[in-house]
């Protein structure tokens, strides 16, 4: 008797009738039962999203040959996965350990399910916050143009070498060149801290004082070339008033950082993020 | 040519393997296409709930016969209705206007589909504010038992009447007869003014303010003979700090308790809130 | 004997050692006693602001007589009201509501401390919910240079007639010339319908569909010539999916809109609002 | 030339007329100048609370001498602090490392002035977390009497040899005599994993699930013989849904521990909290 796999089965095709009644009738074909399902028509793009939980004693194999023919006559982007499989997840940062502190405390909890088989930086500030999760730790000066090639190439080289699945950017403060966002495309996140489309470049905590804005937030987006503009995951923000200076904004608002970097990483690992042009799915 | 129709289906049956299928399948079977659809398996009942948004041109009877041989095999609840029809609604006042306020201007500004035959209440107070939105106004006064026993009848009357598929009640003073309660089953909806659990009895705000909490909210709820306790629906919460005494408590509540119950009415005209033993499934 | 009055006075100057010693002693002299006492001291502008509650029997002159050594002394701004006392304001709108709806429905529930001699608009669509409410409304059509100018002149005309304090724009669709901007300078307050500094321009919740963000919000601010860039004095926020459309985010965005304008409107009757440089001081 | 100190000052008393002026008065004679200023007059008991940020050159015996003809009059409790100074405390934990870590996390990113001499716990799974941050970690098994009464003498002989201001039940499953309640009145505090006034007793995250809340949280109060009725300090909560099952609400709710915890340290670090009866009062 094989046990029971829970397996999590996204899809993305062009919208068109019938997709749910083929969808569910190769899930029967493979004994499967539907535990989980979220769909989404798109009237921008015609696009039709599909994230579905299926508990199944199928092989792989069986489940995916009974899938095959829908996913060919729709012509589906489809992927088939281990509910809690962990994500092979490769973190840069810089010199503040918010959000990686966060990352790595969830991992251990449980509550983040990451494979980390590397933590590259720019400074060693935070080697010994690594250590202490026993992660191994990188850093190499980024303070030249030879040196940013370099970095960004060890970048690709651990991606390669590790099937790496995502890159997280925790408050890594440089900025990617055009030719590592196409080769990450979809699979790199940064956290930006500002409420986007709020203030952008630099000091945006400092923009906000002067604006005397009445709540601060942080955005999680897709990494493109096109700086602080790539797809929106998620955003939060808090309240906060005239006695704060610009230094308290910062450290308030790396709280809602590391939360929301945190909420987009666990989203990506389950598969619950999907690309529908410039905006997002996020079957929650 | 027929004209589309864009149909909501609710399902609940115990749960089983192949029900998303054969719902599909029949969906299928009359031109429909899925739009819209949520489900969920309760691990706690073992029931399975649906809710279907779908497109289709196919009449009424044409639907329901494709549905009726996958409703019979898995004996399910199913209600089949259509996208933004007015809900038939009586709704129960006492004094404070808040609440009907909030129902009567969402009603007018388009974003709540309800047809209110009829407001009742035990004052005459809120008549003009009825009367500035075209809704009949019945006032009785319930002061004895008889009294009460008359005005429950008269409501029961309206809802045989106008076929009532909702009663709303309010911030109605009076506490429901258990005959009330058990023939409203599963249709009359009640705002609580606390965070239930929380505070109950009489004016929770002046118990809120004696126990120095932080946050206070309200709870829209189904009415049920055990006061207080029927499954909940919706809450919400806001922050109020050392310096609000019991009355500011009450003005800074009642935000709460409008928009938790135009909320919860909301939800149930769109068919979103099922019921699994006492708790809700919502599918926003 | 006479009765104890509630005063509220509100300070502002450069600040400096030994303010709130002169100022409480004066309130001593007046046998006044502070009931609520808050200031804050600007690094950025070197501006004292103080804003007091004070239980007192002496007369206004009394009071004044007290205060006006220190005020001179210190150079200050200074304001003396009454607790609770009706903010003399006109209020324009266009053809939306629900700004107006509440701010009315308020005043009548006497959350809101309002004196109300006219409503304007450059549309007759809301005479009705005005007239509800009993407040005069006049309608002028604004689609030529000539009628905006007059428009205006009619705005200033009623400002001068019944010594108004506030012009709310509650959703008037028009741009104010800097000529009225500048003669209204501190004492009229916009709502705008998007998380300044957000997305500007016409139609900001098409943006935000666009750009799939996760939090849609409404921030209401000072008016001033710079078109959305006056000092802020309130924001909400509230999370939005993927699932909705622009009409959508437009619905869900007036509750927003609404909540936040009455909240900026209520600081600005209780002079809980005091200007510091392009950044607004609220005293909550 | 003697340096500029940041004095933190609260006062405590039966509410007068006059109190502002003569301690102000004070102020101005120990040549300091009013940087913050909040006060409260409490309706319910009739006491006056005050929290004053005072910048002096002057040093602790000449403040001292120049407020205690104020405090003698009106018979306050009074404290004079330093801005920033670390507050001795020491932290209870059992198995649960949330609200250790965050503790830990935001002492040593600077966010919580805390001087921790030692982590005390009932079981030793946490020492590695206290190791990383180089904390003293002791762990003594309580699972009878007189391990219980071994383990709360040894928490009063902490306190004593390290003159301990806060003692923080950071998730520390054991139920306090009343004796060592009695002990630490008003300095300790304690995290509930429940919304207060909500689910009481084991497992109100499984409460909350079979209820069907729509909202769960997280309560800080100070610790009192009489078990979660201690004076609220703070409270937080978080939407949930339906879909999550018992061990997720637990998840979720830690967060909610967590931030709400840290939240009150750090308040109760800066003098924030001010106890009025049963009530606390929090000057943000």
């Amino acid at each position: 008797m094989t046990a029971t796999t829970h397996w999590i089965l996204t899809l993305v095709c062009d919208d068109k009738p019938g997709i749910v009644k083929a969808v569910s009738g190769a899930i029967v074909e493979a004994d499967g039962n539907i535990t989980e399902s979220q769909q989404f028509s798109s009237a921008d793009t015609g696009r039709f999203f599909m994230r579905l939980q299926v508990e199944s004693a199928a092989s792989r194999s069986t489940f995916e040959a009974a899938l095959a023919p829908v996913t060919d006559r729709y012509r589906m982007i489809s992927q088939l996965d281990i509910v809690g499989r962990p994500l092979r997840t490769l973190v840069l940062v810089s010199k503040a350990g918010h959000c990686l502190n966060d990352l790595l405390y969830r991992e251990r909890a449980g509550q983040l399910a990451m494979d980390l088989p590397l933590v590259m930086s720019n400074h060693s500030d935070l080697g010994s916050l690594a250590a202490f999760y026993d992660v191994p730790f990188e850093a190499h000066p980024v303070t030249s143009p030879g040196q940013k090639l370099a970095f960004e190439q060890r970048v690709l080289e651990v991606v390669e070498e590790h099937d790496i699945e995502l890159v997280v950017l925790a408050r890594y403060m440089q900025i990617l060149s055009p030719e590592l966002c196409a080769a990450l495309n979809g699979r790199a996140i940064n956290i930006h801290h500002s409420f986007l489309p709020g203030f952008k470049g630099a000091n945006p905590y400092k923009q906000a004082h002067a604006r005397g804005v009445k709540l601060i937030g942080a955005t999680a987006h897709f990494v493109t070339s096109d700086l602080d503009e790539g797809p929106i995951i998620e955003q939060n923000v808090v309240r906060v008033d005239h006695s704060r200076d610009a230094s308290e904004l910062v450290a308030i608002g790396q709280d809602e950082e590391s939360r929301t970097l945190t909420q987009a990483v666990k989203w990506f690992a389950e598969h619950r993020v999907l690309l529908d042009g410039a905006r997002t799915i996020i079957f929650r």
